[in-house]
């Protein structure tokens, strides 16, 4: 964990409250931002959710009735059970399976009747719990890094527990399931096809046990439509109950249940392990981290581990709502990507059947496109160990497969998404000072990508055009051409930017003459980027605002224009030289705010805000801009999250807007330095890794634009810094003003 | 085996043909014979299959289209791959899985559009073949006790291997399977739901290889159809292939495939291991029977274990097609019960989850409502050994489950039919003097089940009407009733018998006493046995045909009330007595067969014809009747069997009559003698049990009628004879004679 200790006694607020109470998992959980209130421990490969998004009851908001990416929805009301294993804050509907749901009275396996409505939910982190009015149970749920505890306390009479392994987020399907004894079960169930992609599909391992002995227990499947026998066969089309048979049970929709006589407000737990190597895994994984441990110890130590990492940021001043932002972004922050490996180290590899065993820790859920501008930034600052863990991964996934990856999801390459972007990531990371890693391998995989021709190449698949032309020419309406190139054209100056710190001088040259490329695409008619023909000429008509919400747009990808733009932060100068100067850049970029053209969620515009400061006298703009954004899009209610959180990309740039930074152009270690929201943030940082132990920053007032920046007590010129100066600071303080022309680092 | 080894020289006709080369295994293939041509070995496990029952090619001769029952119909034309594992002569749909098909030319994995037509059928004990007209594929198959192999003969260009786990003729459903490796898979399918018996379910195990690295492979499932998002998912609602994923894969319907680049005529070769206990037992009895041996050797070698099987009848004389009807019949009645346990004597319990270990062979698929009246008579007659496993097994049942079998199908009882018949079974083989067994444990649970009270009766639902009124009263319009009493007074009638030999003085009484009860149901109005209704009376209307042709029957089931008036086969007397004499008796009976009311399929009537030798001077009636029967519903073509082979039962029925003698009454060794079909029959004995190690059957001449029999020389009265006088004889002539009043044996 580096080299400080978290004590009791470090805490914000005067010593009232820890910054776990700040987190409100429910920020998110409508609006499309795709967080979930479930119990998942830090980085856990676990997470207990609340299934909400099954049943006609929940109306259009069901899984089935339209584009659908998360298991639960804060408008919904009708539960049908706790899913394990989740995704938070992505667009594409997979995982949430395992579906763990208490009834009482008749057994009923039909999830259209035998869901409830609730009441009383509460959410904290490692930590979630509703009532189930139609039942009067009381549900409870917990997490470890690989296992989930479940509490229901029944009424009086019999009580049910269902294990639905036919539902699920997921549109894959099919599983087996096998009873060990009367109290624990075990099998495997198809996840997949995230975004789509039939072939990123990959079993999760599970083994479940029960506290209580049933009274009766057995299976139920759904049996397929039979033909003229159906008449003979009652079963025919029905979810059958098998009441005797205790071995292997497969299907597409198959399912377990236990019932039991219970006592008044009888408590009865329920324990799942899983594992993405095997059932022997999941059983391991389960004995390992709850063997012997009640239900509020499990609970206390998620609740502690979400405090020690949370508390990497302790932050005085702001508003309360400000806080529970912050905080609950920092929650968000840190859930993907997420441990793979069991707790005997063993994972699946890459793109491969191959069982391996890891040092130190396995990460998956690699989303990339996100992740590369803010995420892996904010993880190299706050857990660096982290960081080098995940660049380690990455690196050893190109051992495993040949490629760096994505988008990754537990072992497959689901190509969501486009460009390159381990390479801003893995370059960030180096830069950053964090080198122990083989840059050697790193560096042959990141050549690979940026040099393999034709269609082998994963990663770049219009790698010829782009090589040979210098963009990539819109061969098909919706073939997002610029946005490709763009993802290309940054990844190639972070790559040049490496290889020319090895020495590596003709590919430096190659790579940064490349990412200049960009420039193809300024079409000064519109004053915006514009897709090229394959005949070099401009796609016609063209209009810079087709694609804005989600409409397709030719050459963008879930954009327009707009959107793409500005989108060259390796050469904001470069491109407002293009567009024929400061005053036309500023005035441009300002213009896509005060017109709507701005999209808080959809990645390539997020760092425009920072864009100002690259021009002296314009960073006010910045500083009100980033704080206006904060206000309006980030709040600690359930849509407090402006779209998809894009596991945690939407959350990092809150956090770095917050604490008065951010790393606008991934791959350089420099920050656009803006108005923190706290009086006073300080950043424990891991000594193992940087100098200090912790950096403070404060301001001196709540005025909005900065007049001063002091690093350790001596004037900053102007509104970047790096991460050297940050990490080495100690002490950034803030000088405040109420008037943005007073800026005395505009001269 | 017993006390003699099969030699070569020993041969019927000459030693020109051996026994094995007059079975045709397409004999009952048709007209409800439900037998199959398939490659299985004697008591064999493994049976594989042409299956040709699904597609609609197939008319309305389809598994999903009518009620259906068998794997193979003769008069079908579209071949969709081997099934692997089979129940041979049944009435109900089962078993029937692990769908093996060759393709040639691009990957489809629709069967109905993979299938083919074929010709060049051949089949002989432990061998079919067929050549694929569509794809220009000779398939053949061979078999050992729990393995099967495979081996198709490709055209140039692509092959590919098809393993289908989603159909089958079960109507159970759901498989999981996994690679092992490139060329090995291993997974198991539930089966079950046997005469609709929805809890009857069990899995199959199976380990299956290929000889030829595939140049690609991977699953195949039917995904589910998707709501909205279907229009994201071109997958939905279509056979999804799987090209990379290599683990579990599981659902209601998968299946998997291999493809090659085949040269022309180039062979491969794909073997399937079976278990019912697990995936590691599969692959050790595949590693047992296979390991090392070619295609040949294991055709070669289930040839052999068949002719050595068969020698135990040698027929001289007789036509070409008798020779063929009887080893044919001989073949069929060969095939259940079948082994149970894997090669390391491992086998799963009777209704349990158990595993155990057998010494000796654990047989499964005891038909015993069938099987009591000939098939276990024969068995103790020719294989002794065998029949002395099978009580055991039955015994062991009991000591698992607390009941003996009633339809037993893989450890589950399915309670299929009616009656107590394991009573007779075992009572008939303890009375023939093989008795190597509990027979304490076996009168235990004979004695539970014979006087249990209540509802917990499994094998006699009706046991309270019964012990208390001595019948079964009709309390539903279909019950079954009197068909219900009639197999109790059979087993109580054997059970007495027994008693007395264990010097159990009153339960004999008791057991005697109840069997008589049959005379309840005598009414002199219609001369029939009738339904009695609650309150004493007969039920009426009452019309005695009503039941015919599987018509729903009050009272009697799967007939009429005239195939069931004559089967009191423990008091042929007595009913005569009832009936008014012997006249009376004779002429009624008579009647049954002149006025077409004998049903040769359905197994209450089956013996009627030999019944007619209780009365001295009407025998020549049996040995008319017999012979006609014989020639009219037994033939070597693919209708030759009545109907349902009922495992063996008609086959049994057709051997009994061909050599001369049959067991008309179950628990009772004796025997009614009628004409031989051959010239001479040699029973080779096994003298581990008999004091000869041969009985020659003789008769002197192709007259219909006999005239005299004799015994080692020795003049025999009556048309009776005990087991005993029978394996002591070693030698029984039969004297012929044109005209049926010149019986001797009449005075």
């Amino acid at each position: 964990m580096g080299g400080w200790i978290f004590t009791d006694e470090i805490v914000v607020d005067g010593g009232a409250r820890q910054p776990v109470d700040y987190v409100n998992p429910f920020v998110g959980t409508t609006n499309y931002g795709t967080t979930n209130p479930g119990a998942v421990c830090p980085q856990g490969m676990m997470s207990v959710v609340p299934f909400n998004v099954m049943g006609a009851v929940n109306g259009n908001i069901d899984k089935d009735s339209r584009w659908w990416s998360t298991p639960y929805e804060y408008k919904n009301t009708y539960f049908t059970g706790y899913a394990h294993v989740n995704l938070s804050g992505v667009g594409c509907p997979e995982l949430g399976s395992l579906l763990l749901m208490p009834t009482a009275g008749e057994l009923n396996v039909d999830y259209l009747q035998y869901g409830s409505s609730y009441r009383d939910e509460q959410a904290t982190p490692g930590y979630y719990t509703n009532y189930l009015t139609k039942y009067g149970i009381k549900t409870e749920v917990t997490a470890t890094s690989r296992t989930g505890r479940t509490r229901f306390t029944f009424p009086a009479g019999q009580g049910n527990v269902l294990l639905n392994l036919g539902e699920g987020l997921t549109n894959e399907s099919g599983a087996t399931v096998r009873f060990v004894s009367d109290t624990e079960i075990e099998g495997s169930k198809l996840l997949g096809t995230f975004c789509y992609n039939p072939n990123a599909v990959f079993p999760v391992y599970f083994v479940m046990k029960i506290n209580k002995t049933p009274k009766t227990k057995g299976y139920w499947k759904q049996m397929r439509k039979m033909g003229v026998e159906a008449q003979w066969d009652n079963t025919s089309g029905t979810r059958k109950l098998y009441p005797h048979y205790t071995k292997e049970m497969s299907g597409d929709d198959i399912g377990v249940w236990f019932t039991f006589d219970a006592e008044s407000n009888e408590q009865v737990e329920v324990s799942m392990g899983v594992s993405f190597v095997s059932i022997d895994n999941a059983r391991q994984n389960l004995e390992a981290e709850q063997s012997g441990k009640s239900f509020e110890e499990l609970h206390t130590a998620a609740r502690q581990a979400w405090n020690d990492d949370l508390s990497r940021v302790l932050v005085e001043g702001g508003t309360e709502e400000q806080r529970r932002v912050f905080y609950t972004a920092l929650y968000h922050f840190l859930i993907h990507p997420n441990t793979l490996q069991d707790v005997n180290g063993q994972y699946p590899v890459m793109e491969g059947d191959e069982i391996r065993t890891v040092r130190g820790n396995r990460y998956t859920v690699f989303s990339l496109w996100d992740t590369y501008r803010n995420v892996h930034q904010l993880m190299t600052l706050l857990f660096p160990d982290r960081q080098l863990d995940m660049v380690r991964t990455m690196i050893d996934m190109y051992r495993e497969h040949g490629w760096l990856p994505k988008w990754e999801l537990y072992g497959r390459e689901t190509l969501t998404m486009e460009g390159d972007p381990s390479i801003p990531v893995i370059v960030d990371t180096w830069m950053k000072g964090l080198r122990d890693f083989d840059v050697a391998t790193a560096y042959e995989a990141m050549y690979k990508s940026a040099t393999l021709p034709g269609k082998e190449n994963l990663m770049r698949p219009d790698a010829d055009d782009y090589y040979s032309l210098g963009y990539v020419p819109l061969r098909e309406q919706y073939d997002n051409s610029v946005s490709h190139a763009l993802e290309y054209y940054i990844a190639d100056y972070a790559l040049s930017r490496l290889a020319k710190a090895l020495g590596k001088k003709e590919d430096a040259e190659l790579f940064y003459k490349r990412s200049m490329g960009y420039k193809h695409y300024y079409c000064r008619e519109f004053g915006t980027l514009r897709p090229i023909l394959p005949d070099g000429k401009f796609y016609s008509p063209f209009d810079p605002m087709e694609g804005a919400n989600f409409a397709p747009s030719p050459g963008f990808h879930e954009g327009n224009s707009w959107n793409y733009t500005f989108y060259v932060p390796h050469d904001v100068l470069g491109l407002a030289k293009l567009m024929g100067g400061r005053k036309n850049f500023v005035d441009k970029l300002q213009k896509v705010f005060d017109e709507g053209l701005y999209d808080p969620a959809n990645e390539p515009d997020i760092a425009y805000p920072y864009l100002f400061s690259y021009f002296p006298g314009e960073e006010w703009r910045t500083q009100k801009l980033v704080k206006e954004l904060l206000a309006r899009y980030f709040t600690d209610k359930p849509n407090g999250i402006p779209g998809n959180d894009d596991t945690g990309t939407m959350s990092a740039w809150a956090i770095f807007s917050m604490i008065g930074f951010y790393p606008d152009c991934p791959g350089t270690p420099d920050y656009t330095l803006t108005t923190p929201a706290f009086d006073k943030v300080t950043l424990r940082l891991d000594s193992h890794y940087y100098k200090e132990d912790k950096l403070v920053i404060r301001k001196s007032s709540n005025s909005d634009y900065i007049k001063e920046v002091k690093l350790d007590g001596v004037k900053h010129n102007g509104f970047r810094i790096t991460h050297d100066e940050l990490v080495h600071a100690g002490e950034l303080v803030f000088e405040m003003s109420e008037n943005n022309k007073m800026n005395e680092n505009n001269k």
